[in-house]
């Protein structure tokens, strides 16, 4: 079993070292246009916690891929991510003004810049995996951007935003609450685990069953517990705006169930991303160390 | 030579051909999200040219590609296409209400339907390219997301629509214009045609470079046609808001050289778009007719 010290060490290793690949795959800021590379450097770089890039080093390396194949998955992935956050702030949209400690994109660049910085930033995401950066088979190399495409579009990520934005002011059920969040959280982080295990060049069907299971449970835990976060932090601790949720009457776990029982579910499907890895030894430590990081987060 | 009549029948079989393609392989409007998806297809369906379409059509079946191949990277260029005219129409890009004859997609749908439309056209296109519609070697495939995913982002349309925005209101030099348009509207172009033209398995390298050259140069030839247009047309014949560049004091080839002297250009543009084709006979002959489509188009 991985101590809570060795994953800090390794987590701390791997988001210094998705920070470095960000910063040198990304066009620098002063390559024309500058503005436009100055906004997407400045939603990606600096901060997050890079849970979606943990997710692709840790089920990549138990698939066996070497670190240096996860790294151009692992970017493509926060690229979305981050994305998402720049639209997702725009003022039609949830208009939040702070993000990571810091004013969100549009703040900075103004509205028309971050809505190309996003659609520049989701551009760019496929463009590293096909580009000659990642050195894979080309048919894992088509795998891993079906997945992120898929993860990211009317069926997953933007989809989930969708029926999140319809669903402001109504009251969901548990099922419709789970729905909305597998697709809008869930789908990306879901991916994010799947690309850095397609980057392994063999591994085998059963080690890819158990990624897929891992990954759909603590997409959903996230969520739970961003929304347990949500209802409990301050905007210091949690770097964005806190209490938006309630403040915009949108349905949350806590609004939907209460703190305690949204709580008992963290913990229900914690154990449920952990069963899937029961079969596997040492391989798998950090897999669940970052479940348990993902469930016990204070940020 | 074709005659005029044949490329008539050609294109309105083509057009037909991607409408068929989009309206089959788009999610169905009554699949959730519908909202998000009515938007879609409200934004992809029923209008335009299908420019980028027919460059992929003609390209591709000059290099060798079947039609029933070509479908997808035609159908994915379109999409990027939409998702660019939704997004550049919302109101902190160029705030237009009107696009192909009817309200733009935030007119019908809200600024945040619109958003995420564009978002997930935008993901759709990479999924199709990189799903099992697609039935060529894996490697071509990379191929077709690489070049559509470089003409999208900050390099390509994105960094033009960037530039744009920066510059106006400042006269721009005709070498910066050109930059600008190279990249709004004719790095989507040129990948129509490349698209078109990796799609077929074993052209040769000089048919590439062909459509290469001639895609660059009838990129750009649509778009100073496009300033021609704004300038002479009105809305009605246009199906866009007419004058808008004018009005928001935007560099234009008309405004930086005169209606004339912008036709000429075009002229010698189209003449630089054909020459690539000298050594080709038949075979290159629907390209030729595009090209002369392009150029004398009056909307």
């Amino acid at each position: 079993m991985t101590t809570p010290l060795q994953f800090e060490q390794w987590s701390h290793a791997m988001q210094s070292r998705i920070e470095h690949v960000l910063t040198t795959t990304m066009p620098a800021d002063t390559e024309t246009p500058i503005t436009l590379h100055q906004a997407m450097r400045y939603a990606v770089l600096g901060g997050g916690k890079r849970v979606r890039a943990l997710l692709a080093y840790a089920a990549g390396e138990f698939c066996g891929a070497p670190l240096a194949h996860i790294d151009i998955s692992a970017a493509a992935v926060e690229l979305i991510h981050a994305f998402s956050l720049v639209h997702d702030d725009m003022p039609c949209m949830d208009d939040d003004d702070l993000r990571r400690g810091k004013p969100s994109t549009h703040k900075q660049f103004g509205d028309a810049t971050a809505l190309l910085a996003g659609d520049a930033l989701q551009s760019l995401a496929f463009e590293l995996i096909a580009s000659n950066q990642l050195s894979i088979e080309a048919s894992q190399k088509v795998n891993i951007l079906y997945c992120l495409a898929f993860a990211t579009g009317s069926r997953g990520m933007a989809g989930g935003q969708s029926i999140d934005l319809e669903s402001t002011g109504i009251k969901l059920s548990q099922p419709q609450l789970a729905h909305m969040h597998a697709l809008k959280t869930g789908a990306l982080m879901h991916a994010a685990a799947m690309m850095g295990a397609y980057t392994a060049p063999n591994a085998d069907t059963q080690k890819y069953q158990a990624v897929d299971t891992f990954a759909k449970a603590i997409g959903l835990t996230f969520q739970v517990v961003d929304d347990i976060l949500d209802a409990e932090a301050d905007s210091a601790t949690l770097g964005k705006t806190a209490g938006k949720d309630a403040e915009q009457d949108k349905s949350t776990y806590v609004t939907l169930l209460g703190l305690n029982t949204a709580k008992s579910l963290a913990q229900s499907l914690y154990q449920q991303a952990l069963a899937p890895l029961e079969a596997y030894a040492q391989e798998a430590d950090m897999l669940r160390s970052l479940a348990s990081f993902i469930t016990q987060r204070q940020f």
